[in-house]
This record gives structure tokens, C-alpha cells and sequence, in this order.
């Protein structure tokens, strides 16, 4: 079962302050890169797993989608969606990732944005959403890099030269990962990148792209701090197929 | 132009001397995860880029293949193997990957073990082994993984904890490389997985499985060094069919 880390009251303070749930996907530098990776939404039937405050589910509804479903096992998070959501055909559903079954053949879009590496029984869920595809549809997730979940201490260090470097280790040591962030003992599922992939084509799916996200020049000059992007990915966007 | 390092005397020296160089596939630690990804090539035509001593062709031959071809941009290694090849079912030719083209529709399986990462123009390369492919037909590669191939130091160093770490940085800066190892200069072509997986895609290979190659608890038992393949992957091994 998916730990629900989100509705600890200080994680969700903390959250809630983001840039990213403040400003929503314009506020996220990974946005660009998978918003370029989604399919064009019109008249389609979507669904958002992990679902937060609703930003990509109030996207895809202006994008014209033709019915929107953003599922969250954050109660907190689905109060402030349905308050800010007056769309009807957007919809939020209380769910835990892991416990999900959506009925066979229902989208042409599953999203998931930044929730699969807290997930422990990926293969299940993966298996249940090829189901819920339909066939052609498209499964379009972000992720934390396997590189940003694997280190023991998970943080840049200087090294004897003073240059920063990812202090990487136990990298093929799959399993859990507690860190102390927004709160402590958020706990975060560590599984490679070839483990992600397998799981994706052992479901049924075929891979469309993968994208180790890092800024581009432009986000680079308008925030120099992303460059520590640049020395390791923090974040992998895939899309694929049913 | 892929760099001909292999040729270098201190290089071939070196390289000689490793262990599979001398002992064969079952010397190298990845072979039995690399073999697991192989098709059955009994009665198959066989291309091996970057075929080094021919022992992964003599392989091939002896289950069964019906043609084999190394290819290789050494000449020294190219001698080597032919002197210790007696098939005739198995035929080495001189060759630079990057100026390579093979016939349309030739081969069933292109095997690949740890060349192309010195391949500068790799698109190019992934199009031409995708058309000497018969459709369905299999390609099977392995490469330096990218987190071995990104950092500016690319070695362990202990972080203030006293734990192993690998000092990862620049990861999505792909280009060249310059390290010594056996002999100074040797140029790599550093890239992203994403990268390799996105070209393969492009090309119009389908990924059937991906592994970030680490020794299995055998491996492990007999040779306990390998621990630090756990920390970081130092190969990546994928299959693709056309």
C-alpha cells in the first residue's frame, strides 16, 4: 500500500507552498518537455492518477478533453481541486494508486504525474492501467529518477576537487528509500530505470520516448540554479502505448 | 569517425591481457544476463559490430547459426580472431561502424558488446543495423552505462561518511569523453539511456527489454569486488527487434 505522506499536516504545509501547487504546471520547469510528450487531448477521456490539486486535470479540460478524472489518495488535495475546478466534466475521485481498478477499455489518456515512486506493487498498477487503456491509448507519466531515489544521502556534495557531484550509490538496490522531506519518513519505492521500462513492456506496452529530464537553454538563463539538473537527472518522463 | 584506441599498441597490450579477453564470454560478468536476451540463433545469419577476438562469434557458431559475421575496426584483434576461428560458417571483416553499410534485409540477429559507445553518429548506426535486420529480426546490444560514462572523474571516492560513492555529474551533457584507461585518450561518446533508447525508437526498433547490468547473489558469493556494480551500473544491455 501507497504511504499517504500528503495529508501529515506539516508534508502538506510544506507542499501546499510549492511553486508548483501554487502556480501550478507553468511553475514545474519539467512541464514543457511532457507536455510535448502527451497526445492531443481533444474529445478524449482522461484520467490523472495522483491527481494533487487538480492542475492537469483543469489543463486537459481546456485542452478539450472530452471528460477529465483526477484521482488522488490525498483527501486534502481533492478538497482544494473540487474547490477550484468548476468544470463538470472534471471529476475527482478518492483512490489509492495500489488498491485502483478502473473499468477495462474507459481512456485514452492515463497521467500520472510524479506519484509512481511511491508506489510498491508497480507491475499491478502498471498491468491495471493498460487495462483501462484503450487500445492505442497512451500512458504518459513523470517519475523521480532512479538516480535521485537511490543514494544513501540523497543530497550534491563537493568532491576534492570542489566540484559538486551525485553522490550515487546502491543504484541496483531496489526497495524502499525513506528521506526526510517536507516531513520525515516520506518513504519512496527505488526501482532502476531498466526495472521501470520492463514492468511498462511486460504490462503490454510499447515505449514511445523516454526523457531524462534536464532545462533547456532557456530555463538555464532564466533560473542558473538548474543547472545542478544538468549533472543528474532528477526526474524521468515516459511515454507509451497501448 | 569512431577512434581506433584498440589499435594503439599499449591499448591492444592492455586490452589483451583482460580477462575476457583471454578466457572468453564466460569471463565477463554480464554474458549470462546478456545471453538470457538472445534469441535462439540456431539456423540464423549473425552480424557482430565490434566483434574484438571473435569469441562471441564462435559462440553463435557452435548453437548453430547458419552465418556469422565479425566485424571489427581493428586489425589486430581482426587477426586474432580469425587465427583462432576454424568454422568456416564464420567470416571477419575490417570495418568502421560509422561508414559500415551492410544489405538490406541480411541478418536476424546484429549483436553488439561494448562498442557502441565509442560510435559518435549513433542515429546513423541504429538506421543501418535496422535495415539489415529482416523484419522481426533482433538486435541485442551492450554499451557502457551512461552513469559510467558521464563524470568528470569517473571513479569511487568516499563521501565524509566513510560510504563508497560514485561522483556523478554533467549527465545530461552528452559529447565526448576523455579518459585513460589502458591507454591515454581514449575517447568515449558520452549519452543519455534516453538517448539510446530514443534513437533505437526512431530508427523503428521496438525495446523488448532493457537491464542495468549488476552481479547476481552467485556472482556476488564468488566475487565479492562486484559489490560496487550495486552502487553503479557499469553496462547497460538492451533488446530491441525490428
Amino acid at each position: 500500500m501507497t504511504q499517504n505522506i500528503y495529508d501529515t499536516p506539516e508534508f502538506f504545509d510544506g507542499y501546499s507552498r510549492m511553486a508548483r501547487s501554487v502556480h501550478g504546471l507553468d511553475a514545474a520547469p519539467e512541464w514543457p518537455a511532457l507536455q510535448a510528450m502527451l497526445p492531443d487531448v481533444r474529445g478524449s477521456r482522461v484520467v490523472d492518477l495522483g491527481c494533487g490539486f487538480g492542475w492537469f486535470c483543469r489543463w486537459a479540460q481546456t485542452q478539450g478533453a472530452a471528460e477529465v478524472v483526477g484521482m488522488d489518495v490525498s483527501q486534502n488535495m481533492l478538497d482544494r481541486a473540487r474547490a477550484t475546478t468548476p468544470s463538470p466534466q472534471v471529476a475527482y475521485v478518492h483512490a489509492d494508486l495500489e488498491r485502483l481498478h478502473l473499468p477495462w477499455g474507459r481512456f485514452e489518456l492515463a497521467y500520472s504525474s510524479l506519484a509512481l515512486h511511491y508506489v510498491e506493487h508497480l507491475a499491478d498498477v502498471f498491468a491495471m492501467i493498460h487495462r483501462t487503456l484503450v487500445p492505442g491509448g497512451r500512458f504518459v507519466f513523470s517519475a523521480e529518477h532512479p538516480i535521485y531515489t537511490a543514494p544513501a544521502q540523497p543530497g550534491f556534495v563537493q568532491d576534492a576537487t570542489g566540484q559538486r557531484v551525485w553522490p550515487l550509490n546502491q543504484y541496483s538496490l531496489e526497495g524502499p528509500r525513506t528521506t526526510d522531506w517536507l516531513a520525515k519518513g516520506v518513504i519512496k519505492r527505488h526501482r532502476t530505470l531498466a526495472t521501470y521500462l520492463n514492468l511498462l513492456i511486460q504490462a503490454g506496452f510499447t515505449i514511445r520516448q523516454v526523457e531524462e529530464w534536464a532545462p533547456s537553454a532557456e530555463q538555464l538563463a532564466a533560473q542558473p540554479a538548474l543547472a545542478e539538473e544538468q549533472d543528474r537527472p532528477m526526474m524521468v518522463l515516459v511515454s507509451a502505448s497501448r
